[in-house]
């Protein structure tokens, strides 16, 4: 089995879709070809800009997706689409409407798209997000937009995968996006309200607005400095409007998205992202070969009977890791 | 600082308000008194049922968490209630007319509210939000409210920290209902359209019925069968009408609530749940206990230096996470 992976590892390389499809099945599902796969695949990453758009349902994100994706192919550059979100067009949930929508970038050479399932991942759904990216950056696609629902504290870990967030509005929230401030100043670095078409539009934009504390005497394309964190301090969020359905909106949002990677890597902090990935990746796989060197050392049922004992209340989960642990390591020292 | 973890826990465990919001304090930042309070209280902990409240932003979570709570509290019924959301009125975006709303809610001893700080949690927010429930379950809250934001698949680790799961929705997304099937499935055990004082909620209801294949005919209480997993098969996901301002359909929902709980330790699906709980506690204290060990044997360099060669792409991190865990092991063997 483990014969044939560099095989496909090259035919992926080599651009050979199919083969990346397989791939990422394997990296996503946690398999020994998969890890062979990434760990062959990891010194190629590093250099693809991650972009995380996020925001409720019903604001018209995987539209938009869809019409940024173009945006960027009649700029000659080469992406991959990642859907994390469940009511996205592209994953289990399909609409046949939107599927036909897509039709043109899923026949083009230069965009590949990628459904996460949406279980069965053994080290969390934003592990195996980070697994997929790092392949689709290992194999040359320079540009990765992942598509993930909500805008809440959950989305923050998937957002922490980005290097760039894009937060979708819709109009007629006027009166949450008061309560929003703080989900908002949390994770968006580019903010943009969608269906610009719609006449409410112009309501939530200025709520928005307000809500950063963007003075209205700013101009429409004023910006409110960031409070996202110390490396963002000199980024100022841009708040966008777009129709994905009329194309409108679509050059400033790919403009502000291609701005704001060229300001992580003047201000420094692309590598301090780089830093928090790279501690990401290694935390990970240290979860996941500490839960199977414990199966190897001390036998399958060693976890098994410590979550049972933790489930009967016969011990607490502190003392059960701790035990487990020292097990590992005196039957380390007794080899 | 050690010696007064007993105190606290004692006086928590006493009904001490302000000792219990310190005791949360600590294990919310993970401190060393954080979690020999939480190795106290384990044994204790197994009891509460735990509920998670979900939806997009603006669909009046919040609002209806409150109301909710008072009907639980009309019917005898001690409770906690937990916002994970950072646009809850209860945490640090908060609303100054919603926290006055809330206020009798605030002055009674049946009641406890938390709200996670939205960042800063050492193993993640859902691990962050576990040790919170546990502490909460332990000191004899039997119902824990956890309100988060957001319906989609980064709130499936949160929603795995709950028994049930109650996803509210507003009515004005019928066209997006279709799309969110996927979503909906996946966590939601009680499905609620708040806000039925607007007109649009009987078309969002209808969606939703429609979505879930739900006939007509089966009338205004029927119920869908759930695809959640194996053990939800023999629950049927009711889909119910409120309106929190108006004080409709809350008894409806506390009801649902009620029998899913029920429900769960009538088909055996309650042991399951426990057992996946205990599970996560232990694979969290694992990684914890791991990551502390690697520091105080190997010293405090050798994890960053381990990032830092990831960064560089001079290693990939599964290779560094298996070498990591070598010089552990050997590190033992030598002692």
């Amino acid at each position: 089995m483990s014969g044939t992976a560099p095989t496909f590892v090259e035919a992926a390389l080599g651009g050979d879709r199919r083969a990346l499809a397989r791939l990422l099945s394997a990296v996503e599902n946690g398999t020994a070809e998969g890890a062979e796969a990434l760990r062959a695949l990891y010194p190629r990453t590093g250099e693809a800009h991650i972009v995380g758009i996020t925001g409720a349902p019903g604001a018209g994100k995987s539209t938009l997706v869809g019409k940024l994706a173009r945006e960027f192919r009649r700029r000659g550059k080469r992406l991959a689409i990642v859907a994390v979100d469940p009511t996205s067009p592209y994953s289990g949930g399909a609409l046949l409407g939107d599927r036909l929508r897509m039709r043109d970038l899923l026949t083009d050479d230069g965009v590949f798209i990628r459904s996460m399932a949406s279980r069965g991942h053994p080290g969390g759904v934003a592990a195996a997000t980070r697994d997929v990216a790092n392949v689709l950056d290992a194999v040359g696609y320079p540009l990765i937009l992942v598509e993930t629902v909500g805008a809440g504290q959950a989305q923050v870990e998937i957002a922490r995968l980005a290097h760039t967030v894009v937060l979708v509005e819709a109009p007629g929230m006027g009166d949450e996006i008061q309560a929003l401030k703080a989900g908002l100043m949390e994770i968006a670095d580019i903010i943009v309200v969608n269906k610009a078409d719609n006449p409410a539009a112009r309501i939530t934009l200025q709520s928005i607005r307000a809500a950063l504390g963007r003075d209205r005497s700013a101009g429409h394309h004023g910006a409110a400095p960031s409070a996202k964190d110390e490396e963002a301090a000199g980024w100022d969020i841009p708040i966008l409007q777009s129709s994905a359905i009329e194309n409108r909106g679509l050059a400033e949002l790919a403009d502000a998205i291609e701005a704001h990677r060229a300001y992580l890597q003047r201000s420094g902090a692309w590598e301090n992202r780089r830093r928090r990935l790279a501690r990401a990746d290694v935390e990970a796989w240290l979860q996941r070969h500490l839960l199977a060197l414990l199966e190897r050392r001390l036998g399958g049922g060693a976890v098994e009977e410590a979550v049972e004992a933790v489930q009967r209340r016969r011990l607490d989960p502190i003392t059960a890791a701790g035990t487990l642990l020292d097990a590992l390591l005196r039957a380390e020292g007794e080899r």
